[in-house]
């Protein structure tokens, strides 16, 4: 281990320079004009992971951009880790707004500043340089580990299922590692262990079968917009709670543990509300706006038109209003069974004088690594030794689908130990990557490739 | 009277002859380059009208298209009718969709079919064959009259509240004479006496400063959609009245006799429910559909938009939703009161979780004209007499602004004695008029002209 991190110390310029020469390649996945550059970054990464000691690197070409593979699977009898990136970047403009030009990475008070530092080249890099330190210096790694990095996450990962559904054998592990979410905050290092799914529907709401002219007509039919309206209004009751029959019954409950460590959490609601612009924040009673936003299932508006939307007046009495409504939902619910949930009380409460179309556009299981798994247990202990404190524990509100498939397809949880932080302007001008998180993170990287296999072995035990 | 009818009777091929040339004209307001065409029909209305023996008779240019004035005004001590139309029409688009072209007119089935047949050119002719039956039989009218015939009706009479304001000298007159509506069905005459007023308002309801993710920030604030939709739906009670402290103070009560001539009309809330496709009506429980709709104020929801509104899934919490809303108002409601108690309201009922914006968009005053009024008894007497049956008595749900413009420049009520039908296609393809209600309404003027100043002498005794 001293010689390790002794490698890391003495290498951290040269580490900065390469990253540079990384973030140099315009690997912006949804520009038709930079697919030979999302290539050109692929086949960079390929020779830098040969150069640092991986084996069996290989570009995998897909319909789409291509995925890198390398491994090392020497440490017999000792867990394996398969750590997912991705290289390719988000669009860079608008240009004018960076500071420095967002393909030159530049230092500036602490901070790599450069499109791709915290998301996720960077991020990729962070392991590539603790592998690196281990195959240098020990020769060997402390973990068997396999490598996935997609260049098309920016753009919804559209082959990655099917290349992972189809080298499920390949891709065998004990986990998955992933470095793409942020801490808590600058400096206040922080574990991720749960996402929320997601039920996407739309609700299309119809009265009469043409629109009619609202002086002639109104007052005699029920009005779709305001059917639509007194729907949506029932989905909350008086204490914030969705109404729906059955919504809560498979809902994990907090634990004390995970209560007593988001209320450790430096947040304030005066602060969260006045950032936002709001007198008063919103939500279900009982529950706090961490608790809420991150292990509770809610239900939001994303949309909803009908009638007549210009400027002015027009005096119609629309045939029809739609609404998209989605669900956030929290383990142990299921996308089907909530869509289907929402369909039956939406068909159920809908008034004899107007008629719905419930669809489900979309679904999306939550995902929880549980803070006492091995994995978070060596994040969390690698965390405390790479940046000498105790990391918090905290979920994400939004959905990562990645998460899900891994768990569909190989049957394992994921670890998400991501080094950003809040505001790294991951998709906007200015993203950055503070420099003590990328060397923490390296350090850190270090310890939990050191740490799980003893974890692992504690917990067969 | 004997003379006059009989004058009519003998003439009724050339009437029609006539009214086709008029038709022919194809004065379509909207179109630019129909202009020309606009003006012609003007001239050829103001040399017919000479050709009738009626004085005075010019064609006043406005910025828009002109105005044809023209006077009788010789009856003294007798009362003046100051008779309203318009000879400007709708486009014919989708031209392919009429059974014959809309500038020839045709009679197909004891109907004449072409543009401007029922809106408005056929009901003006009505009474301009009538006046001329008069004019050249007993060289007298049994009232004074003053004839003012607008070529903007279809695009917003735009420069007749100033024509009107400028020359009110001119137009003094006891009551204004329009016949510009349907009956209640084919050979059901009908006196229309009540339209209703309106309110549009728009409500814009603002949540969080920023379009947010409705992952990461899902269960924290209240969505302004929804804040929208509870909104709109608390503007309703359970029995379908609307909420607003103050709403109905001002409401005249439908008179017992009122009610009673309703509930003679042939309506079936069955038919009605079935020809506009709902299951059930909603409105206003105590009051029959009809008197819902023409003299009880509604709110409706005319438009709503708010967040993602395309295809698919897109996972936002929207800053931002909006409403337009508008009240119809009977007498004695005032527009301007209305949208004040509204906005009042709306502001009153606003959580603190969200923000909202009211705007007063577009205002007009509700008309009636009773009907124990003498326009509205000798209307009733001439159809009686014209038809051969006792006339019903409807309103209108919506609202003719010129109505309220002579009621607030002239200070004179508008009888409605319209000669079309619901079925008419006003501004659709196959526009007609039914022949015995053209020949019904030209015997129903001449007895309209004759009874109105007996009515009004005795109405003064």
């Amino acid at each position: 281990m001293e010689s390790v991190l002794a490698y890391i110390e003495a290498n951290t310029e040269r580490y900065l320079e390469e990253l540079r020469r990384l973030l140099a390649v315009p690997s912006v996945s949804t520009n038709p004009e930079n697919a030979a550059d999302v290539r050109r970054a692929a086949e960079w990464l390929s020779e830098h992971m040969q150069s640092i000691g991986l084996e069996h690197v290989e570009v995998f070409p897909t319909p789409g951009h291509p995925i890198v593979y390398g491994d090392w699977l020497h440490a017999e009898g000792r867990p394996t880790v398969l750590l997912y990136g991705h290289y390719d970047v988000q669009p860079v403009e608008p240009i004018d707004l960076w500071t420095s030009p967002p393909f030159e990475a530049a230092v500036r008070n602490g901070r790599l500043y450069g499109r791709g530092t915290a998301d996720d080249k960077g991020q990729i890099f962070i392991h590539l340089k603790s592998i690196e330190a281990f195959l240098k210096t020990a020769g060997a790694l402390p973990v068997n580990l396999k490598l996935i990095l997609e260049g098309e996450e920016e753009i919804g990962s559209d082959h990655l299922e099917a290349f992972v559904e189809e080298r499920r054998e390949m891709l065998k592990a004990d986990l998955v590692l992933m470095s793409d979410t942020p801490f808590f905050g600058e400096d206040l290092p922080a574990i991720c262990y749960g996402l929320r799914g997601l039920s996407y529907m739309q609700i299309d709401c119809v009265g009469p079968n043409r629109d009619l002219h609202s002086g002639s007509f109104g007052g005699t039919v029920h009005n779709p917009i305001q059917a639509l309206a007194e729907i949506i209004s029932g989905l909350h009751d008086r204490r914030g709670r969705v109404t729906i029959p059955g919504f809560y019954d498979d809902v994990r409950p907090l634990t004390a543990k995970e209560r007593r460590a988001f209320k450790q959490l430096p947040h304030s609601d005066r602060k969260y509300a006045a950032d936002l612009g709001v007198r008063e924040l919103y939500g279900e009673k009982g529950f706090t706006t961490l608790e809420r936003v991150w292990a509770r299932p809610t239900l939001e508006c994303n949309g909803i038109w009908g009638g007549f939307t210009g400027e002015g007046a027009k005096t119609v009495l629309p045939s029809k209003a739609s609404a998209k409504i989605s669900m956030r939902l929290v383990p142990d619910q299921r996308a089907d069974r909530t869509a289907k949930l929402f369909e039956r009380h939406i068909r159920k409460i809908v008034p004899r004088t107007v008629r719905v179309n419930v669809s489900y556009l979309h679904g999306g299981e939550p995902a929880i690594t549980p803070i006492d798994s091995p994995g978070v247990r060596a994040a969390v202990t690698a965390l405390k030794k790479g940046f000498g404190k105790k990391p918090l524990y905290q979920r994400e509100g939004g959905s990562i689908p990645i998460v899900v498939q891994f768990k569909k397809i190989l049957g394992i949880d994921t670890v998400l130990l991501g080094f950003g932080q809040p505001d790294e302007n991951a998709h906007a001008p200015d993203e950055f990557i503070s420099l003590s998180h990328f060397y923490g993170g390296i350090r850190t990287s270090v310890y939990f490739f050191q740490e799980l296999p003893h974890i692992m072995e504690e917990e067969q035990r």
